[in-house]
């Protein structure tokens, strides 16, 4: 039985992701930038896209919630008058490519848009299923503490950036920033780490023109 | 292929719930209280063990550590003098019953111990697998948030009982403890709250009282 499970885990991952290109191809098409956010549960994903949001002026924006089974992060987005879907995943640990494709079909997502994707919280699974995205983005945050990159190496590894939230609680934890920083390094050579801190609103701004050199590699495709 | 997908999931908890309950068996028989502990990356599932450890004084206990791919736990809790055993899953998301039983045939947990096993870091797939535990304990932590019982219900429907760590972060965070509070009473009605701080070492008496009380109900068996 073993060997069919492994058999059937490839068959899924390789649907998933042959569905997530054919996505990617679509949104590119269309000038659609997709960001991926990932990270634990309760490492700010949704505050740090409020923030960020925030710095985006001038260009359409959509977020679509992935949730287990609540929409308290989409009503909490709605509220501020931003454009969010919910997709709950009934206790599935991750969002996949088929989700994605069945939002896309039903809601009207303007051309030339940022599409955010906030994933289920969860540093393991999610690193697996492309979802259709252009760039990946993983949150950490300070009280996780600064051996994350080493113990959820996969996820780390596929990212395009890492944003490392909370930093205002940095004076009260024992945080070692060298290694936290070393472990990106290892990890993910090259990608960008923003600090910020979504509670006092600092670091935003360069993550958020980050994502508009990003969205500029789509629009010159 | 969807049906097949679902018939092999179904076959996969099967096996593992029933190894699991013959793994619960023979641990009841050995009169050792097997402890699974679940909580999110950085959570503080290592230093919450750590600070009850100390407390159980006269007991032999034993630790079995699970991550993805690094023995950074394990390496901390012998450190201190702890028996701990890594369990590396190789980036699967969850502990289950083959991997506690392999560790049983191959290492000798004395008779009548304390059997903690600290799962991934993952407030969603290791719900879904027993691995032979008498008693859950998830542990969540004040920067998480107060919202995690509603986000994650499933974990939290399932555990004996919940530690709140880093209670020590309280002053500078926003934390809605009466929503906290209300959540785990809807979730996991009856199960205890342990209010904790592994940094400041406070609220693990009562921790360690109630794992001592639950030890008292396999002595008895």
């Amino acid at each position: 039985m073993e060997k069919e499970i492994i058999d059937m885990k490839i068959d899924i991952y390789e649907e998933n992701q042959k569905l997530g290109e054919k996505i990617r191809a679509e949104l590119s098409k269309r000038k659609i930038l997709s960001v991926n956010i990932l990270g634990s549960a309760g490492a700010g994903k949704t505050s740090t896209l409020v923030r960020l949001i925030e710095r985006i002026k001038g260009i359409p924006v959509t977020v679509i919630e992935g949730d287990l089974e609540t929409d308290i992060d989409t009503r909490k987005l709605q509220s501020l008058g931003i454009d969010a879907y919910q997709i709950n995943t009934n206790g599935i640990c991750h969002l996949d490519s088929p989700m994605i494709e069945a939002i896309l079909r039903k809601k009207d997502i303007p051309d030339g848009a940022i599409l955010f994707v906030e994933n289920i919280g969860n540093l393991v699974c999610p690193a697996d299923f492309d979802i259709g995205e252009h760039v990946r983005i993983v949150i950490s945050s300070v009280p996780e503490g600064s051996d994350k990159p080493y113990k959820y190496p996969v996820i780390f590894q596929h990212t395009s950036a890492v944003v490392l939230n909370k930093s205002d609680l940095a004076p009260y934890i024992d945080f070692d920033m060298p290694y936290f920083v070393e472990g990106v390094n290892v990890m993910c050579p090259g990608a960008p780490l923003f600090e910020v801190s979504a509670k006092n609103d600092t670091g935003f701004d360069a993550l958020a023109e980050w994502i508009i050199a990003e969205r500029k590699k789509i629009l010159q495709i």
